[in-house]
């Protein structure tokens, strides 16, 4: 059998495309078929305290798993597409850093799968993927550009524009989280200050929280010894004014860079994903309200911003997208 | 004779193309050959105050003597292309909104021009237009994208990714002067607080100067009555602690603010230009600075910074390239 890389270009292939998400928890596969229509999915633990070659090796076997299940020789999938967490290298063929997956730097992922699998490889970073995702059948679904932010413990950002990634001439196009909104303001891992990752994820509103209940503020939150950021949303939407208030930020900050994002890529879209969004009914009426005050007139009330609609599949469907367009 | 707009696309012209940059204090014009090569040039004042009508009326006076002095026949020019200060519409057929210019909104400046003329017409925000004359002509020759910082009273901006402007679904796109970086920080004009503008401007080193002349710090600037932004930048290249500190803040903003912007859509080139930038010796090497130390590892020391070269004639240059693009 001919490596994947020799294989590029067919398109004899009928079995489908199948879409991986590498998380830093859990490793998440999928069948979709050539229209993009999901079907079998499994999902596994990561197990990175393993090491990369063993994740490869489950990643591999993830993938023959669903063919095997649906009866789909691997020959006639069209190809294997993964979302991978941190900035990739220029050509998608590795992760470069991801703090989450301190050995894999320089391990040639694309490659390795290529090789175990005999089908074309598409290495994608997670948040843009989950961008692409969103535009293809999500929340951008008949647009000509989206802005996809995923908010859980950092945040991660994704830019479509004519329908094409912005990766950007050294891989680090998109990584939203790391603009500055405030440049005085909380250190960032990225050794900044101020990022959108500071001000706008549950770190952050965790963070808000702990400040002003260590400030002596009163809340229904002070009895809690284990506080996370869920438990800061479900204060708030019990009416719980420091709650209120921190969420309230939170939604003014994020309000702040899209409002960035307007006078820079000016998307016709932006689409709000990750874990935090689960408590977007809490938040994202605000951050409408602050957009659509601050944006220049020619955008005022027109940009919209929505819930993300794919979920934790938007990744999956994203590079199973990536796939069918790089081998048609 | 016919409408300019019917006439697009005709490929036998070889009498050149005009550029013009419409400024709120000069007109100017050039005639390009089809390599770009930039001719004879023209300049007057816009005389803004006589109105929208009678400015057009000059502007195409002025497209007319660059021709007659030229020997050329009107007809026989691809077409006119016009660098406008202020957002225009989404299909660039007029100003929306430009402060220099406020009776132009909704003057049809495109049709106007061409109804004037008899050949096409092509307008561009002017920044935008810098961005794709240092694209195709200056600074960023041979570089797949980059990103234009014109620093003025104001600051504008362009985005050119894989050899297109970035206009935006609003038009609105490359308003980089209004990214936020300090959400507590000085009002700007827009509404909002600590945008790119009022930190890494003309303007916004004049407020700096001034507020710490105020606090009472010693400085050879304490004696000027009629203190401009150039009086800073003199005394800062005379080592003036004052004017020193007061460059080197502006700086660290606009070292910042380009570090949002490659986190955002990553350039290959960032060009700085605009009237301020004939400090850039003062400036520039402590922006890449900022910027090298603090993007994304994937990026640093990769992208490149560096001054604008066309100068005045960049808008020219860029709104020249898009008409030769728009009738090939």
């Amino acid at each position: 059998m001919q490596f994947g890389i020799l294989r590029f270009g067919r398109s004899e292939v009928s079995g489908g495309v199948i879409g991986v998400d590498l998380g830093g928890t859990n490793l998440r596969g999928a069948l979709f078929s050539e229209d993009l229509d999901i079907g079998r999915r499994l999902k596994q633990p990561t197990r990175r305290h393993e090491g990369g070659e063993a994740v490869i090796g489950r990643l591999v076997g993830l993938v023959n798993t669903l063919c095997m299940e649906q009866g789909v020789a691997i020959e006639d999938i069209a190809g294997v597409g993964i979302a991978a967490p941190g900035p990739l290298d220029v050509s998608r063929t590795m992760i470069t850093s991801a703090p989450n997956f301190p050995d894999w730097k320089n391990l040639p992922l694309k490659a390795r799968v290529e090789e175990a699998l005999g089908i074309p490889v598409v290495l994608e970073n997670d948040a843009n993927a989950a961008a692409v995702g969103e535009f293809a059948r999500g929340a951008g679904r008949g647009a000509r550009s989206l802005i996809f932010l995923g908010l859980g413990t950092g945040v991660g950002g994704g830019i479509v524009l004519d329908g094409g990634l912005v990766r950007g001439a050294h891989g680090v196009g998109g990584e939203l989280g790391h603009m500055i909104l405030l440049a005085d303001g909380p250190l960032c891992g990225c050794g900044n200050r101020g990022c959108l990752e500071q001000l706008a994820s549950a770190t952050a509103v965790l963070r808000m929280a702990r400040e002003r209940l260590g400030a002596g503020e009163s809340s229904a939150l002070i009895d809690r010894d284990d506080l996370e950021a869920r438990h800061v949303f479900e204060a708030a939407g019990e009416g719980d004014s420091l709650a209120l208030s921190v969420v309230d930020r939170m939604a003014y900050f994020l309000g702040l860079g899209i409002v960035s994002l307007v006078h820079t890529v000016d998307p016709e879209v932006v689409a709000v994903g990750g874990g935090v969004s689960e408590s977007a009914d809490l938040f994202l009426p605000r951050v409408v309200e602050v957009v659509q005050e601050r944006v220049f007139p020619a955008a005022r009330g027109r940009v919209r911003i929505v819930p993300a609609e794919l979920g934790d599949a938007a990744g999956m469907v994203g590079v199973a997208w990536e796939v069918l367009k790089s081998v048609q």
